[in-house]
């Protein structure tokens, strides 16, 4: 049985999560999110609860509930001089920070510095405050797949899942990105992406990333697949947020938001007959 | 004695520091600071410790210590949608946030909610926290006056600033926008500056903010004036954080750009006799 059948549906299925990841990253992020939902095909995304920009996407969601909204588990703050840190004092949670009390920048740095305890501490607060805000998360995954860097941190993420009983991201190729060895930490049974697809640098330098997706949409194989985006706009703000890091920067972004709205995406999607779903049709399915 | 002849000069020179404040507040009002700080004739400014985009001001901060910096002590976050609390944790200033761990946004809530206890320790961790970024602020002012909004901090205020020998800005009619007794809290001796100027909201609705600043550049008077803008550009960040707040608001941000990097203003400066001055040079005048 296929992931696609487990779901419920044709085993040639070709399933597709369109995913946009860093809602509450920025004002650009949460207004490029809101309208790739409403007027695009993203179709579910996830929220930074330690970001500046998280109460005015949390009213967001508040407004709109027919989105599938999840919690992007955040240990890392990759800019340069846009920083901030966890959602708990730091003094609770000394290891997860650098001298200013902001995130580490890279995934090696915090599996160097950080306690599964401070690390636990900190994610469970993260869903609090979700909780708190009166959201009703659908899904749970990970700001730069940072839960992944260190077997123990993983088992952490593993376990919040199950205990707020909401599914989470887990799929081979990121565990492998991040250095994690997918046997040890899959057991039979575990929900699993069968593919995960983000936008690549090189692609990004040489042809822009919409011939990427294209490609990826017109290859699509049966079973459970998702796309990784990070839609905003390449203005002022989103530059000074990724200044000195073009991947995954404003101009990157940009694209990522041209293509997921456009009438020609929607028409290759139809074209190749591909069924998109929701992380909240995965989580009633798999209840 | 007036004030000018304090400051060292002929009694009828007419002394203005023109200040932005605000610094750190946004990325679009970090980057209309420095601009108005090279291209125009601000020649003071000062930054808001507790806000997003205050590590990003800082190492402006740091590659440009020619310029006069201040320290925007803040206790209010008057923004319905882009929200901030302070910089110690909540549970350690309880008394000084909303349910979500937000300042307040008008002083009243301040003052009916804050204890002198916590406005304290937030005051100073502010101060330290500027220190410890390796900062050296030649200033103390307050984020909407809001030090001013209950007696007892207007003292810590004032205790603060003999404390870390800085000048403060004290002036009547600012204690008298929030409801303080200046003769209560005035000392002889005590430096206070004359007249201070903010963009009137009629002006701004009506004709705009130029023809109320040219007026007052034609109308000063000797002494100590002190003309407090908001540099910040009208583009989606500055309207995202000012959202339904018009008094203050994006396009009366980018005005007070517009006016203060303006050529004509610098002649009218020029005509008028105005001789600028600096929070600096006043600290080092008074030592």
């Amino acid at each position: 049985m296929n992931t696609a059948q487990r779901l419920g549906f044709d085993k040639n299925t070709k399933l597709l999560i369109i995913h946009a990841d860093d809602a509450g990253l920025s004002h650009s992020e949460n207004m490029a999110t809101i309208q790739a939902l409403e007027k695009g095909i993203v179709n579910s995304y996830s929220i930074m609860l330690p970001c500046p920009w998280f109460h005015e996407m949390a009213v967001i969601a508040k407004n709109n509930p027919q989105y599938d909204l999840g919690i992007h588990l955040t240990l890392t703050c990759e800019w340069e001089n846009y920083r901030f840190g966890p959602v708990l004092p730091i003094s609770e949670v000394p290891s997860l920070v650098d001298e200013h009390g902001h995130f580490f920048k890279k995934r090696e740095q915090l599996c160097k510095n950080a306690t599964p305890e401070d690390v636990e501490k900190e994610l469970r607060a993260q869903i609090e405050k979700a909780l708190g805000y009166g959201l009703a998360p659908t899904h749970m995954d990970s700001h730069m797949y940072s839960v992944g860097s260190h077997p123990e941190f993983f088992k952490i993420y593993q376990k919040l899942g199950k205990q707020y009983q909401l599914p989470i991201l887990v799929n081979e190729q990121l565990m492998q990105m991040v250095g994690l060895d997918p046997k040890a930490h899959i057991k039979e049974g575990d929900f699993v992406i069968d593919r995960t697809y983000v936008g690549e640098f090189p692609y990004f330098e040489k042809e822009g990333l919409a011939t990427y997706y294209q490609s990826i949409l017109e290859n699509l194989t049966p079973g459970a697949n998702l796309i990784l985006i990070h839609p905003a706009f390449d203005e002022h703000e989103m530059q000074g947020v990724t200044i000195n890091h073009p991947n995954f920067g404003a101009a990157w972004r940009q694209q990522d938001f041209d293509f997921f709205t456009s009438e020609k995406t929607m028409e290759i999607l139809e074209k190749q007959q591909i069924q998109l779903v929701t992380w909240g049709a995965i989580r009633n399915i798999l209840k």
